[in-house]
């Protein structure tokens, strides 16, 4: 079932750049990872309250993916969905979406995994009960 | 197991470039998809002999995935590893990992699918027996 | 005397990206250009109804500069800001800075040279009577 | 008078990538400025002994410029070129050139102009007599 907009909890719109775009006219497919980490990352300051430069306790990327489904290209606006899908231990994932401004066509689905690591030892470290409870307000029943 | 460059068939070296580290001092986890990016690419123009401006069929990205094992950092030179790992009828896909020089460790490890397409109507085309032939060439027995 | 927002006829909103932010958690100063190209390519494209993919004539960058004034770093709002300084037979030039949102400072000017040419052939080509007019209008008197 | 290699003492390959090309086929203008950039930082960490992380202190980047001479394009490969060209009080400036591997013609060329800062405060600071010493070798007699 293609995803819309309604399975996703948090957004972020994403102007695409000139220079996203590469030789065949469309952007390139490694800029659809920054798109979605644009989403990320904000919703990992705003939403959990992490400070990237101080927070003794910082998310590192474990892993991500991206299905490219239809191209997007400047000037469009890339309208970058997220939701939590997986709440571990030590890790938690995410599953994203990429739109463009109105148009309900899904352009590329994702996934990326946030492990909580110590940031003097880069070490794995529990999430915290804090943090635990704000990611399970971010999921979507039955996902 | 643990990947090593003997599980590979074709490598590209890619200088790390100062403003591919990140505020937390590594390489962002976007541009480990620009070094893929880089190993598939040549290969495609190099072995397979697809002129990204001119050939009628050239191969599309539908996903990519990848796994951060460790930070790599600039100065490091990256070395950018694939294998074919699966050839379909219209689709095929890599296994890809990133080494550094000097350095046996397994920085990366990844995927990619490309789908050949018709240049104009974008859709996908079957792989030609030649490209097959070749895609064959740089498999990994039992992989 | 110090620039400001006043003294310039077309803007536009850049917002900055995480990756953006180099190892001293600063914008990158490479990506200042990247945020002055932007307010540039959208003029060209809105305001002197250039097509970059069939337009027969187009302008080329053949200079540009920048002076830094004080560190942008994510997650700042860019608002990026340009005049016409100079119009010629075949090039015009364009003062550039950039503000972030809410402040009054000056992050950066700096200038840009376009060159049109005709696409096939890449040679300087005298900018048309319409485009001229157009160019007029934003610029500032006595700049 | 057009510049020459002979012209500058101090190199760097830079290999293009893929995605530095834009939508016209070449290596989008704001590229110029990270390949100019790779140089410069290679310079600072290797010829000056700077430490980016921890030295106290760090050249700052002040003022940039690119004239662009003709367009480069992927998979050329790129060699950096500088010298310095004066010796200020807090701060230095380079001259730079763009040449692709293999061909003498001048692809761009360009300036920098570093500030010694206080890392901490990031005040300008007197340039230290050894490093002093050291930009005097890599400028060029009557330059």
């Amino acid at each position: 079932m293609t995803l819309t907009r309604s399975d996703f909890t948090y957004f972020m719109d994403v102007p695409t750049r000139w220079n996203d775009n590469d030789m065949l006219g469309h952007v390139n497919n490694v800029i659809y990872y920054s798109y979605m980490e644009a989403v990320v990352v904000r919703f990992v300051s705003e939403v959990l309250g992490v400070d990237w430069y101080t927070s003794p306790l910082i998310p590192y990327a474990a892993e991500s993916l991206c299905r490219f489904k239809r191209p997007l290209a400047f000037p469009q606006k890339v309208e970058a969905a997220m939701r939590i899908s997986h709440i571990g231990n030590t890790s938690f994932s995410y599953e994203l979406a990429l739109f463009a401004e109105g148009d309900d066509a899904l352009y590329a689905e994702g996934r990326w995994v946030h492990v909580m690591v110590e940031r003097e030892s880069e070490r794995p470290t529990p999430i915290s009960p804090d943090i635990r409870t704000t990611l399970e307000r971010y999921k979507v029943e039955g996902s």
